[in-house]
């Protein structure tokens, strides 16, 4: 008997047909003598929809309207599912996000959660009824209407479950579960029980798709289990915790790789202390996104400097630079695009030295070439050419013994 | 330079293109040193398909939830009106019916405004802006969000002037203003130039479908003055006012009819002082809408007691009496459908006797048989058969000189 919150994304609700589905979902764990309290995205493609109408009107669309139009998207599904719970005799009332107290920083299109009111749940909790809240969505001190951004109604989710300090947060997604690695592309794959918050978060980051970093931060800052299972298949999902199963014992629990890495030489930069500011500073200040960063110091009065950039963002970071090269003082650029990085995860490298040498070694073996390399206490990065990452991806799930994680493989959707 | 409220409906946002247009009517206003606060309704027919979206979950939604629903219809207008008004380069600002200030009393679907806290409108207007409000929706002490029923957007914009003081409350719709009778079936009708409050209160609780009767008396009890005018069309619409303009002179100001009314008569009724109310609680109790009522008191112990119904009403109507039969004591009932009322409306009604007298024998003229009688102050009422309707109306059009009204007679869409 506690609090249990359940996410429920857009392809779970996407039609009439689905929301009933979530509502036997809701009303199994309700029946097993829970609280439960069920955060929903908008339907389907919805979301998606009502941007394209905006765009219509104009191509610039202020962000603060943008939040207006779109929050419209959960607060339909909040009441179509709490009508579904009704028709099934139970008792539940839908809020949208102002009205479950989420209250968020004064940002438009990716505000951050600051604070939960939690009065208006807890009391409907009390009467006995399902509360449906919206996801995604907040509201400022001043009352606007925000939206918390990619991955927001997971953030969702979680901060409520933190706030009503329930026992679990559930989300239900398309997927089974957390892979080893991407089962699409790595046949070998298999589902985990259980995973730390740590390394999910260093999945996630990598981009992981299955959970937002955001949303684990959060449940990790308030040590939140979270579970992450399939809205369609009554199968066991993964466990995310404080400590993973241990008696796995795994050195590595996952393979991430993301394809369209770039990468950037900044040649002849003067070395002075200010050099990396000058560089970085102003393609954070336009959003550029920078990953794994090396800086060759060498003898000689100038140095070189490598950084990494998703493909898509390199228009932009040759812009800045350019427009900054008085600034910077360089000599020149080069970049290599058609990259992927590859990535091992896992907590147990902590007390396991060498997990980057057999790493290497392994890639060596298949005669691929290390571009580039980053490191955490829990994860290994190294970009490789485009077309190795798979075959990069699969060693390293071989190598690292993923393969025979004792996990039975559900299909995946 | 004041307050100018603009109201919006349906058909007048229904696409994005409808949209700029309504976004040039308010700039025309605001291009006048007019602050502009716009109420608009949901696009188009967006109401009825998120009700039949409910109406897929369950044959009887909570009424709670269908107004969490039907409310996303305002606020998608709202969001793209803005939209439309930053694109022509004006500030604007959209709020629902909550950030609006505007407070219910906690019914669903029905719901009447109580207050209006306007300070964020004010704040908005203070800055310069356009501030696009979502009409049809409140929400009440509790944070619960309502909806105020059918002509719930003309009762916001109404109740928006009033609480800011407005100079002017303007109600576009799809017709050029209030006509002397409804121009599709009257091809004599003329549009008026001007209408009292009182006037415009009897035609529109008579069914004349341009205002809903309780923002009008809304506009009355608050003396804001009312524009009736086209949203497509640039012609002079029909002021609402405090006193309708006096050189038309006219003792009857409009022609109204109603069909699908039924005569419904109960017999045989005890002749005790609680016979009234033992027949019309009951049908209250259950919403059905008592028109007309004749009682027929004779010498004998028992009484004949007659009223008129809308026809779709009927059903429940025969169902509470017959519940109630012994509770009542009557000893039977009789109905006869196929019924119509044509009233006629005037403020000039008052100082001039004589006017019921010169309907009655106009109709008598024209063979037309009247079964029942309402009268008020500035309204007499006939129930006649249907089929006589339109020449009963007709004729009283001309009787009362109404064909010869002094305006250009406008297109009607």
């Amino acid at each position: 008997m506690g609090i249990i919150v359940q996410k429920f994304g857009g392809t779970s609700v996407a039609s009439v047909e689905k929301i009933f589905n979530v509502a036997n979902r809701i009303l199994e764990e309700k029946q097993n003598g829970n609280d439960v309290v069920v955060v929903v995205s908008a339907m389907g493609k919805s979301t998606d929809e009502l941007i394209s109408l905006a765009k219509q009107v104009t191509s610039n669309p202020s962000k603060q309207e943008l939040d207006m139009l779109v929050t419209t998207g959960e607060q339909v599904t909040i009441s179509l599912l709490s009508m579904a719970l009704h028709e099934k005799g139970y008792e539940a009332v839908s809020m949208t996000g102002w009205q479950a107290g989420i209250q968020t920083e004064p940002i438009h299109g990716s505000a951050r959660i600051q604070n939960i009111d939690t009065t208006r749940v807890q009391n409907a909790l009390n009467e006995g009824k399902v509360v449906v809240v919206a996801g995604f969505q907040g509201v400022t001190e001043d009352g606007e209407i925000t939206t918390l951004g990619r991955g927001g109604s997971d953030t969702s989710a979680v901060a409520l479950a933190a706030a009503l300090n329930a026992d679990r947060c559930d989300i239900y997604t398309d997927v089974t579960g957390v892979y080893t690695a991407d089962p699409r592309y790595i046949k070998s794959a298999s589902k985990l029980s259980s995973i730390s918050y740590d390394e999910m978060l260093e999945l996630a980051n990598l981009g992981a798709g299955v959970l937002h970093p955001r949303s684990v931060e959060f449940a990790k800052n308030y040590k939140i289990p979270l579970v992450v299972r399939s809205s369609m298949e009554r199968v066991e999902g993964t466990y995310v915790l404080e400590e993973a199963n241990m008696e796995e014992n795994l050195v590595v629990r996952g393979v991430a790789f993301e394809k369209d890495i770039t990468k950037l030489t900044v040649f002849g930069l003067p070395k002075e202390i200010e050099s990396l500011s000058s560089v970085f500073t102003p393609l954070a200040k336009h959003n550029v996104n920078v990953d794994i960063i090396i800086q060759n110091v060498s003898d000689k009065k100038l140095n070189t400097l490598s950084f990494s950039v998703k493909t898509d963002e390199l228009q932009d970071a040759l812009n800045v630079l350019e427009n900054n090269r008085e600034a910077i003082g360089y000599d020149h650029l080069e970049y290599e695009s058609g990259l992927a990085k590859v990535s091992i995860v896992g907590s147990g490298m902590i007390s396991n030295p060498g997990v980057a040498a057999k790493m290497f070694a392994s890639l060596s073996e298949e005669g691929i070439f290390v571009k580039m390399v980053s490191t955490s206490e829990i994860k290994v990065s190294a970009v490789v050419n485009e077309e190795q990452m798979l075959a990069a991806a699969e060693k390293l799930h071989e190598t690292f013994g993923l393969s025979k994680v004792n996990q039975p493989v559900a299909a995946v959707k």
